[in-house]
């Protein structure tokens, strides 16, 4: 009998959705960012997410207003990645009886920012005593375009990614020096901010989507090489990224020292998108930057699955990494 | 500055509920069993639920399959309550990394026992890791008839409940026993089976909308006189409860002992209905049980609020309680 430190988180994900049958008016069952289901003659995305204390985040370096935003972020995110809009969301709730009532509504207050934000609104969920502060989002959304699903990428198109990449994982390892080791510089508060405040791509997905440029798209929740890698197998194609086109925020190139772009390319929680693109669009999306909100930076290309995903230094020679991204059962 | 011991599970939702704008699309938000929302020209129902290892269920008398099982039954309870039947759901988990991988694949085979009885379907969701075991469901269904709410009940309306009431409360204190005390009776485990798998009250629940029989419905999870008390708060009533009138199985007399019908007032997880009816459809709901796939009990009436609730005992004597059910924060 198998242990799951063995099997994995993405191991238990594939022996769920095998033993699960598709059930009728699924489009897009467990696997992707979200799900796509029918709804009479309309259709829904729905997504969910599980926030607990200690693993997700920390108190000792989280503020109730950041966490209550950021627990929403995560879940527009995913919408944003399947080029989608949010609607509603249920929260549910467990919290240590020590809390302050104050706790829970700067937390709430953060959740009413990302919302007002958005669009999405909040409509009911649960709530209860637990011994760590336990957060669950479930948001439902739609896609006005059609969704932008993991699977399109083929072998000749090109790999983009939002934003710049690294930021948030960069700015919690700062968080958890020694105070004394972290001068209160502009360099670092940006860092620690795109780790608090992550971005949810909404109107970048969208539009992508909508333009039908992104052939296949995820968000980088757990590290670009690991969410390249399951676009990659959704896809059946392999990659090779170019470390030196990595796009790093000038706040990273200044404190990320001798890990260079190690954060960029296994470091989690970037919230931002990764597609693909047929090489005939490259004109296009190189100036597209303005109308998403965000640049948009060709970071690589797909190639046949026997490939494999490598990443390429500016020498042409191939790095290799112990650890590719997180996984929640080996970590 | 308060904490939520003072302020009470309901003291909290209170508060983000009124802190809360209702947003467009949203007929129905926080404070009833699930929320009701349009979508395009239809509309759908969403409620959420958050089971927590060591606060909601104990390893050491529940099975994986029984909890897989129960965990999409009690949100299956609230579209019960709302008169609507379930069509997906989503399904966030926290596993401590020492489970086996077959702990999961028992639990799933219960969940989709549960899925498959009421044409449920999971469709995806979130795992991590976690020091307890966390369960989530998110669960979207529909009103055919339209939904029932808490609030449609008036001074003069009867007061029902479908099944029987304590089962679940006195099954888990007869668990929670030291072995040696606990012979296995048939009796016994017909009320821990009763503890272990509610059973949603669907067919009831969707029959007594389609009748318009139930005025206004709750299901019964945190004990009877606290749904009671959240159904009269909502529609504005008090009410009057006849203990020698509620139905009480076989099992439970023989083994309330003491208790009397202590655990069917205030015992939770029943996930029972509780609806009102007009006195006038009294003689369509004596007889309606075979029809619903189970008995339904005239338990009291709604009175005027200045009146409060009452459970009177078979002299006309007023009963008092130190503790109504279950509140998450206080208990």
């Amino acid at each position: 009998m198998s242990n799951l430190k063995d099997l994995g988180e993405f191991g238990l994900i594939d022996k769920i959705r095998r033993s699960v049958p598709k059930g009728k008016g699924v489009r897009l069952g467990i696997g992707d960012d979200a799900a796509w289901v029918d709804w009479r003659k309309e259709s829904f995305l729905v997504t969910s997410d599980l926030l607990i204390e200690g693993f997700h985040f920390d108190l000792r370096w989280t503020s109730f207003f950041g966490l209550g935003y950021k627990a929403l972020a995560v879940n527009l995110s995913d919408l944003a990645a399947m080029g989608g809009k949010p609607s509603y969301f249920v929260l549910s709730l467990g919290i240590p009886t020590i809390f302050k009532s104050d706790n829970m509504l700067q937390f709430l207050r953060g959740v009413k920012t990302a919302s007002r934000q958005s669009g999405a609104t909040l409509v009911g969920g649960d709530t209860s005593a637990a011994d760590r502060f336990l957060i669950n989002i479930a948001l439902i959304g739609y896609a006005p375009y059609g969704p932008v699903l993991r699977s399109g990428a083929r072998v000749g198109d090109d790999l983009y990614v939002t934003g710049t990449l690294g930021d948030s994982s960069l700015g919690l390892n700062l968080l958890k020096q020694p105070q004394r080791q972290v001068k209160k510089r502009a360099g670092i508060s940006y860092l620690v901010a795109r780790h608090h405040y992550p971005a949810a791509r909404l109107r970048a997905g969208s539009t992508l989507a909508r333009q039908k440029l992104a052939k296949a798209m995820i968000d980088i929740s757990d590290g670009l090489l690991q969410d390249l890698g399951h676009l990659c197998k959704a896809s059946k194609v392999g990659a090779v990224v170019w470390e030196n086109a990595l796009p790093l925020s000038p706040a990273y190139r200044s404190f990320a020292g001798t890990k260079g772009a190690l954060y960029a390319l296994t470091g989690g929680e970037d919230y931002e998108l990764l597609f693909s693109a047929r090489a005939r669009a490259r004109a296009r999306l190189e100036k597209i930057g303005p109308k998403l909100g965000v640049p948009v930076t060709r970071i690589g290309a797909c190639v046949p699955t026997a490939h494999g995903i490598r990443v390429l230094n500016k020498c042409g020679k191939t790095l290799t990494f112990p650890v590719s991204g997180y996984d929640h059962f080996r970590n």
